[in-house]
């Protein structure tokens, strides 16, 4: 029987909130077993754009990471957010090791085609992107990765890469080995049938059930993108989905995704 | 018979110039075996905290490491140059891993005691604080583990600590499992016996000689700290310890200092 393996995924809100992120952290570490904790960046990282006078590249609306973004992103991403996350989940009993996808090579992304815009200096993840192998060594010597949204092209090249799609690929790459449990973890208790009732949380959707809730325009147009990539995971062997509050992981209120 | 682990530790001058970190990386791949990577700053680290506009903090003359500072630098060390330094291995066929002290909690540090300066978050290494049962399993699963002057209290404090100091403490604790041999990398080619005459590189000093030529005064000045706590590695058990030029380091003119 396969063990369970949980991966979470945390952005911003928990991220730029002292207090919250050490609820997080007690909270992430009451979590037993096998787990991997992906991040985003939080709004700390336009803060210091803006405090080093980098103005936004902008092309169609469409933020573009130029090098001296990539340049700070990294910095925030892999130094101040990842090292923090780790030192505070140490103290809190959690073995955690930071990573980005460079290290050890565990996630080769490829830089974003130029169609329409040139992006910059951003990463896709192809299905074969992760290091399925190095990840399991960590796990089974009792460590928890803790990514960031940084990847690489193995050229030397360092990339900006959507943190909920590292998680969702990690997941993918997880499943032949694992049980995974895949958590989008964000400031809502899960998906609300009732965007202006924050207690309308849908326990449960099944992929026909989202199919007619989207088409009844009830899922907010934020999170398609987000359900459409968890649905896809499903698809893929990951063995479960859920939407959560970062502050209520151990709580029973969610929305469960489901492969039928 | 114990494997040689070679450690490196790398600090200004090739990290901050792209060429020069080009060159090292290269020369670094072509070195056999096991090996672990050490890097300091650079002056990136001080440039960047005067674009923000962060006053260097002095107290009798010394840096001060205060809470602006830190995140700085824990930006810069363990963002920036340590995951441009990882891909650039990787690229160049170096299966590197960058870790801070935290990260596997693999250093963990003692802030340093408040006598007739308070130093602020800086991290003193007792003689437990590396974990060498990680490092050894990094090492033996083919990776080569690239540490940043970055460590923790393990109370979710993170600690800038000297870079000289982790690179000879993770060889002596090493010691038991390698055959240590521990290379300090700067911008001469050796200890010289003629500060003005960059060919006078003496070639072995044992301790004896060591005493001799300190108390002739042939050792510059800013030498004797590093080349103290050069000698105290192999006291504690490092089989070698060289002090070569960055890069140089598989050429033959280099300064190993023996045991006896």
């Amino acid at each position: 029987m396969k063990q369970v393996l949980n991966v979470f995924k945390i952005g911003g809100g928990v991220l730029d909130d002292e207090a919250q992120l050490h609820a997080f952290v007690r909270e992430f570490g009451q979590v037993a077993g096998r787990k991997i904790l992906v991040h985003g960046g939080g709004k700390g990282a336009s803060q210091m754009l803006q405090d080093l006078g980098i103005q936004p590249q902008m092309v169609q609306g469409r933020r573009i990471t130029d090098a001296a973004t990539l340049d700070v992103v990294t910095m925030f991403y892999a130094g101040k957010t990842n090292k923090q996350l780790v030192a505070a989940l140490q103290s809190a009993g959690t073995n955690a090791l930071g990573l980005s996808g460079a290290d050890g090579n565990v996630i080769r992304a490829i830089k974003r085609p130029v169609k329409d815009i040139d992006y910059g200096f951003v990463g896709d993840l192809p299905a074969d992107s992760v290091d399925a192998g190095l990840l399991g060594t960590l796990l089974e010597a009792g460590l928890t990765p803790v990514l960031c949204a940084i990847t690489h092209d193995g050229q030397g090249q360092l990339l900006n890469t959507n943190a909920d799609t590292i998680a969702s690929t990690v997941a993918r790459a997880l499943a032949a080995r694992y049980e995974v449990e895949l958590h989008f973890c964000f400031e809502k208790d899960g998906v609300l049938a009732d965007i202006n009732d924050e207690a309308s949380v849908i326990p449960e959707i099944q992929p026909a059930q989202y199919a007619q809730l989207k088409a009844e325009g009830v899922i907010a147009a934020g999170m398609i993108p987000k359900l459409d990539n968890a649905f896809a995971a499903l698809e893929a062997g990951v063995e479960k989905v859920v939407i959560e509050h970062a502050l209520k992981i151990n709580q029973l209120v969610k929305t469960v995704l489901c492969r039928s």
